[in-house]
């Protein structure tokens, strides 16, 4: 197959879309157990950067799967295959000069640096969204970790399916702490301003 | 596996992306032969808006065929889900404000129309790039049509696949009459701005 697929150089290249919008584009990778909150901060965090005028995205793990990804399940390799279209969807939207916030499980390291490969030096951002299982699990805000220690859910992050933790995460949020959201945003956003410059 | 699956509405909406970028957002959607010219027309295009500040992005069937569909070959069922996927992934731009390109052969009325249904109203633009199959494998840019001939390629559109024309693309350029591709450019940039207003 190979041999029959040529690549075409677009005309337009990243840095003339970077150009337009004024802005260098990102991958924010929000990792970390069902509970712990990716969801909620990335989108707070989307909508901070989106006051600042800056374009960006958010992929979210389980709308993802009601589109793109809808014909996956959990499996082990189900997960990697997720994770493996999702990287490249990131690639896709980092080349269209685009900050992609994504918020998923990812539990496994070797997923997570594949989705690193994919982009250049400096442009994904691994946050780790920090809470003990015990705490994701008394949240339990959609009633899964309930469902996951009956049996009814096989596969599940951190029941019955490892978490690996990031070991170098550029960032890392712990939601278990007595912290508002807020503040958590700010951390991050200052974090970025300080090392991860994207406006221009 | 869907009850475990849950919609987050992100608190960044379509419109407030949309704002940022003072356009709306839209798909042109170029099908049409192997060597019909749809990635030169759509690179062209996509300069051309590119030079008006509108945020775009092209996706070409070849270059997305090394990412996210690598794993994808060229069977009837292949072909279906390499297009499922794609729509997909035009639904997230569209979502995102980007006004996206796409540039896939596309051979099939369902595949095309499934795209068209992702998105609202007067968003998909399908643009037939229409050409004679002689003058096409008379130019076989890539030399494919002679390895379709010659039984290499199997499923090849055109030779050993078909090709189902548009019944009703909203612009039809023939590349295979003496028009520069400027003027080509030129009439598609006048529709839009007619037809399909992108800038706000």
């Amino acid at each position: 197959m190979k041999k029959e697929v040529y690549w075409h150089t677009s005309k337009v290249q990243k840095n003339d879309r970077q150009k337009i919008k004024q802005h260098k584009s990102r991958c924010l990778w929000f990792t970390g157990l069902s509970g712990s909150g990716k969801s909620t901060l990335a989108n707070a965090v989307e909508k901070k950067l989106c006051e600042k005028k800056i374009h960006t995205y958010l992929l979210d793990g389980d709308n993802i799967r009601h589109g793109l990804n809808k014909d996956l399940g959990f499996s082990e390799q189900s997960r990697e295959e997720n994770i493996r279209r999702l990287g490249e969807v990131v690639r896709l939207f980092v080349d269209a000069g685009v900050v992609v916030l994504t918020a998923f499980i990812s539990p496994y390291h070797k997923d997570r640096d594949m989705a690193r490969s994919l982009l250049e030096e400096g442009e994904f951002i691994e946050i780790y969204v920090k809470c003990d299982l015990a705490i994701c699990e008394k949240r339990d805000p959609k009633g899964l970790y309930k469902k996951a220690r009956e049996g009814d859910i096989p596969n599940f992050t951190g029941i019955s399916a490892p978490y690996e933790e990031p070991l170098n995460p550029e960032i890392t949020i712990n939601t278990g702490l007595e912290v508002s959201l807020e503040e958590q945003v700010e951390t991050i956003v200052q974090y970025l301003e300080t090392h991860y410059k994207i406006e221009k």
